[in-house]
């Protein structure tokens, strides 16, 4: 099974789709299985991180932000504005694409984690992540 | 075929698991199929990574040590220790979840390649990876 | 299905390789399935990147080469010579196995994306990139 799903523009930052993703897993698989997501896109990047504690999450925003910093004079790829290019060296150091396990009709993920959607752009965005669901 | 791998709890560090996983994977599978691991947690990680000598992998740990140092003013998050948010970036930085294309009963890894636990918390604790085995 | 793609020894950098993915899965895969794309080294990685405008390419090289510079007084693996270690570190902060659905017999890759190798070493050599593809 393959399915498109469309996020709907939000800021910038971390954007937990844990949610999104359980429901259409429960839908299409009630036993064991594999969930597979891809992100479309090379300015925004997918993570499985923390998802208790909103100030890991702003540490992580920070970290990277502050090791990725915009109008570094060593981009030539300026064109799309100053936070294109540092967004597409953010996506090249997370992820665009996650396996994960799935059990029960349930992901197999830890207690603490979730997954999420790392928009990297100032300006909100239409954001499509392909989800391919495989039952055993 | 999904299964729960519990690892003993051993010091901060790359930990090499190639062997666990393949006697996982040549007891369930001696054709063709697809190996997928993800980690349940956030402050460890799994890295494929060369597997022959040990200054290579003392070298990466160093490099990852530096690039994210505990105590940076910048963390909010540090309630559970100094070595707490490190651990989360360096997560962010690596690999949750990986897939081995499996041949012959046997991972398709190169000559040089191992698979690791990186364990970045301090404390030694148990740590638990879900495997996934497709047969063709 | 499991194929192993060699590629020719081409110089340091990104390498596009979407053709090469796209002729092999479209061979074997006219409907839905699943991709799965393994390196075998530890000195070369994956990388899925904008593939349009090659000065974005041009900047992930130039930020990486400087956040991972040769001749770093802190490595110790250096018998291979001043790129090798570099090579490793660079390896370590991209993907090492990517997992991209296919629908209708094609890459379900967004518009500006496509699938790179990444040589991080000087000297040109072959490398080897497993493929599963796993017919829906």
């Amino acid at each position: 099974m393959i399915k498109t799903i469309n996020l709907p523009p939000r800021g910038r930052g971390l954007i937990e789709i844990t949610r999104e993703i359980e429901v259409l897993v429960r839908q299409y698989c009630s036993g064991t299985g594999l969930c597979t997501l891809a992100i479309q896109h090379t300015s925004a990047s997918l993570l499985i991180q923390e998802n208790a504690d909103p100030s890991a999450r702003k540490d992580l925003e920070n970290w990277l932000d502050r090791l990725v910093p915009e109008n570094d004079p060593l981009y030539t790829h300026t064109l799309e504005g100053p936070d294109d290019m540092p967004a597409h060296i953010k996506s090249m150091l997370t992820q665009t694409t996650l396996s994960i396990p799935v059990l029960d009709g349930k992901l197999g993920l830890g207690t603490w984690q979730g997954i999420f959607l790392w928009e990297h752009r100032d300006q909100p965005q239409h954001r499509h992540i392909t989800l391919h669901l495989l039952n055993d």
